[in-house]
């Protein structure tokens, strides 16, 4: 069987985790939870050679050096000229790969607990792939989360993958409500399997301006080793719109494999949280902290000492130059904080 | 009317207010209201030449300079060899004195709202403190507080100041309750107005080891300008009590003059909190703090930026190199941590 090529996009800011992540040290970058960096660990899951080639990374031109650092097995490192969103990035690998390559698309900052169940289910979707589908993974809800759009699910195809009837964006409280308990709805994760050729078709026919900025930036792409650089002036006239929106919500052939790997995108502290060891107390303690009675919060430093007492459901982060203290509940609201900062002109969310 | 010496006693630690107050940088050298150093606002206070001579203070030999800088109009520094609480600390400034000088003994570390109204008392109660009684100042408590002594208030000699009856070291709940139900009794601030002579007769009678290692100290003290070094060897024989213990609760003529005059120790966090201005959502900012949708708090950085969100009725405070995160009612605890700091021979703490 011909190997699958994993694409990782490493395109995202993720200020959702400031102060720890800013602009110049995305949440790809970071070590959440003692194991590595997130790309590193999304690299590593896929390092199986019976399944998948070594993979590829999508990431902006100024990420270069530290992608090559955190991801030593990297085959190809294609550096966008700009931030065009997913569709545009994916084109690019597409394009880079012969028509017939099998592609995992992988965001770069995501957990999964089970990679052994993700890398089964991944081949099981395979042959599906093959055949003109492209597959997306539903991750399965454990809760009515308005904060993700969800994949509604059709159909048995065979070995447990579904056609998929629709895509939603991110629902009411209401509408995630009733997703959650109909059971026939999945979160989309952002990860794809297809082959490049389905792509670029199905580009053509949806969103044909951006197949046409990828063909042009590729055609005239400067190559250094492993690193790909398309023509900045070809790729500028890409507009930016995500996979989404341009692609599994208008083609034909989309499928959906449903998992239950553990997934998630770490998109807030208390995602974070949810995912991370605890004490007793419920507390997710992480550097020089010092906690007297607290319960249920997490407290990271990665400079001075955190004295908290007895602090409930919160969440501390400093660093060396800031420090953020949240209700746990509220911890979305750090994006208020950032753009405070820059409203401010400040350095500390760079 | 002969002048009065104001001798101010600057000997604590102030661990109360870590991570802002350490062992080397101690509670009355701290600016916590924006108009100088506690010690500073001190000596501020009874600089009216009408009524005072320029100051003295009793320290330990490592606040020298720090103390010289901050009080520019000190007239006399003793340089304790040793700390010995405050009788002994005291008995070295009525032997420095004259025996008919009255000393006006003030903690460095306090806070006074109506520093005019407080020196009226201190006039009023001037005259009896010549004929020989050694006037406290009775601070009308506005709760049934733990924390501090209290003096019970016999009847009036005169002029608002009335026959101590009782001093009462810190009292359980019940009884603080039905001391702030009474009205006759209001918390020691540990001020005193007294004659040196008296001092050092009460001491004789009540404490005469003190009396007598502070003598031999003050006999062999080494002079340099307005620096005094009683001799450590000699100083180093007193016990270690305070003039509450030794002297004023067996002393014969102790009187007091009841004061509302804005006192406060400012023995906590919450303490510094209830004497500083608020914003419109009753948080107390200082320092680099992006506060969103929070309230009740007091958040102060010396330091990093803290950003809050929708935090309430909590205490931040951040330095350089620690955090303190604590809920407004619990910020008597902050003693725990400065324990925990020494048990682990932290170097926070100092």
């Amino acid at each position: 069987m011909k190997e699958i090529i994993p694409v990782i996009l490493s395109g995202g800011a993720g200020t959702r985790l400031w102060p720890l992540s800013r602009s110049k040290r995305p949440k790809q970058m970071l070590d959440l939870i003692g194991e590595g960096s997130m790309l590193g660990m999304t690299a590593e899951r896929v390092a199986d050679p019976a399944l998948f080639a070594a993979p590829w990374v999508v990431a902006g031109t100024s990420q270069a050096e530290t992608i090559e650092d955190a991801v030593p097995s990297l085959d190809r490192l294609i550096l966008e000229p700009a931030a065009r969103n997913t569709a545009p990035a994916i084109a690019l690998a597409a394009l880079a790969a012969a028509r017939d390559d099998l592609l995992l698309i992988l965001p770069s900052d995501q957990l999964i607990g089970d990679a052994a169940g993700f890398r089964e289910t991944v081949a099981r979707a395979a042959p599906f792939a093959r055949e003109g589908w492209i597959v997306t993974f539903g991750m399965k809800p454990d809760r009515a989360e308005t904060g993700y759009g969800y994949i509604e699910r059709g159909p048995e195809l065979g070995d447990g993958v579904h056609q998929a009837v629709r895509f939603v964006e991110k629902p009411d409280a209401a509408t995630a409500g009733r997703y959650f308990g109909g059971g026939r709805h999945d979160w989309n994760g952002g990860i794809f399997l297809l082959s490049a050729g389905t792509y670029l078709d199905a580009l053509e026919a949806h969103a044909p301006d951006i197949a046409g900025a990828a063909r042009g930036a590729m055609a005239a792409a400067r190559n250094e080793g492993r690193r790909t650089y398309p023509d900045p002036a070809a790729f500028a006239r890409s507009p930016s719109i995500s996979i989404d929106y341009a692609v599994m919500e208008k083609a034909e052939k989309v499928a959906v494999a449903p998992v239950s790997v553990g997934w998630s995108d770490v998109g807030s502290w208390e995602a974070l949280m949810e995912v991370s060891p605890r004490d007793a107390d419920g507390n997710a303690l992480a550097g020089d902290v010092l906690a007297l009675g607290a319960r249920g919060c997490l407290i990271r430093s990665e400079g001075p000492l955190v004295a908290a007492i007895g602090v409930e459901d919160l969440i501390v982060v400093a660093t060396g130059d800031a420090v953020l203290i949240v209700p746990k509940a509220q911890s979305q609201r750090v994006k208020d904080v950032v753009e405070a900062l820059k409203d401010k002109g400040r350095g500390e969310w760079t």
